[in-house]
């Protein structure tokens, strides 16, 4: 079973509280080889690096665990990862543990579940892992026992070919969790607004920021769960598709006069 | 007709030609606002900028049409068309013409795609085109009729709330282009490697190459379609869920024990 080799990536940066979390449970299963961004890459959606070249950087090395850091995005460490440090794909890709939830829309802006869709799409069984706590000293220690849970059972029953798992945690006390639920992504947005201010040369300058907000969407969603203390997982994919349009679509007027 | 205000953006950057062939369409269909990064940002995904200030550049107006840039990323330079430029939702958000295409794969790491996203999330009907053609120097001269049949239809019969349309032109002259289908997302993928080299101080770096492979999935994709020479339109939307992995996974064991 310690064959397995697991390659773990984050968007927080290399050595973020998230990832040794991920990592300490992560060893129970086999060698374990981070490699992720040297800086925090939250916000960077599936981002690549094209215009610059990449460095790798060997940070430790010991018996069944390695720590690389690289210069690029989360979907480049993972590409890295796969293709430079491992030369083979792994048994299993976990990206994470995220600070702050990555459920509902925010799984599009994601550097974490970036790396895990960059594994999927390398044939890599895939899974994020985010507590809803964005801040750095946030408190993991809930987080273990759901790691476990889900890694598990992945390994026990495989996930279908193309799908990988969006894990959120809720950011309570261990004892406050009721439990696992496994969901559709919400429909929550950022209300976002800009901060306008001016600088000391008297030109504007904006700053992104605003809160997020669940939109009710049923009790079936990841948003719904997390509110209320559930572990949320969802089973994602590449698919951008909007199936139900298709047809609709298709009667169109498409005839090029 | 002309009260309209159309947004307009893309990841090539505000001056690249293909903004300028959609912008020279779109100009028949009400006022035109550019709002675009000021740089080239192909491949960056869903990034917004979080970390640093972001400043905005108007380089051109005049009656019915103007232009700005900024130094953010394509969600960015949307986000900041809409609540700093426009201060309203526009009528409609169309993005492109990209260099290059968004069919399959892509459209994850497109910020051409991410622009449209963006529009969405924030309810305005929204449209990604793209050449499939990487060149700065494309030919964009059969464009502009699959752009008019496009918009029009958007115009005439609206999207379904939360949809998308991922538009891919053929990289051929007008008379071989076979016509529109509406596709689904193929899943063709990048065949990467790493070109691996030594600096002056003997230290490897690394970049990121590869090449294109669809991978055959049916004449109703994305991919199928712009191989054979037909413009493909996909109906897209930011739901990642894998409904059918839903009920089966729900079987696992979740029980924290």
């Amino acid at each position: 079973m310690n064959d397995r080799t697991i390659l773990i990536s984050n968007d927080d940066g290399v050595n973020a509280p998230g990832i040794n979390v991920l990592a300490a449970v992560m060893r129970n299963y086999g060698r374990v080889c981070i490699v992720a961004p040297q800086e925090p890459m939250s916000g960077m959606g599936h981002a690549v690096t094209v215009r610059h070249p990449l460095r790798l950087r060997k940070l430790e090395e010991e018996e069944g665990f390695s720590r690389y850091s690289c210069n690029g995005t989360p979907a480049d460490a993972v590409k890295l990862g796969i293709q430079v440090v491992l030369r083979s794909k792994p048994d299993l890709l976990v990206s994470g543990i995220n600070h702050g939830s990555n459920a509902s829309i925010n799984i599009l802006y994601s550097g974490t579940m970036a790396a895990v869709l960059e594994g999927v799409i390398s044939g890599v069984p895939s899974i994020g892992f985010s507590l809803a706590d964005y801040s750095y000293h946030a408190d993991f220690s809930a987080c273990a026992k759901y790691v476990r849970i889900v890694v598990e059972n992945v390994l026990n029953h495989g996930l279908p070919a193309g799908t990988c798992l969006n894990v959120n945690i809720p950011p309570v006390a261990a004892d406050r969790i009721r439990g696992v639920r496994i969901c559709k992504q919400g429909q929550g947005m950022w209300m976002e607004e800009f901060d306008e201010r001016k600088d000391p040369h008297n030109r504007e300058y904006y700053w992104l920021t605003g809160a997020f907000a669940s939109i009710p969407n049923g009790r079936d969603t990841d948003d719904w769960a997390l509110e209320n203390n559930y572990v949320s997982v969802v089973p994602a994919h590449m698919d951008l598709t909007a199936y139900p349009a298709i047809e609709l679509i298709k009667k169109w007027s498409w005839d090029a006069e």
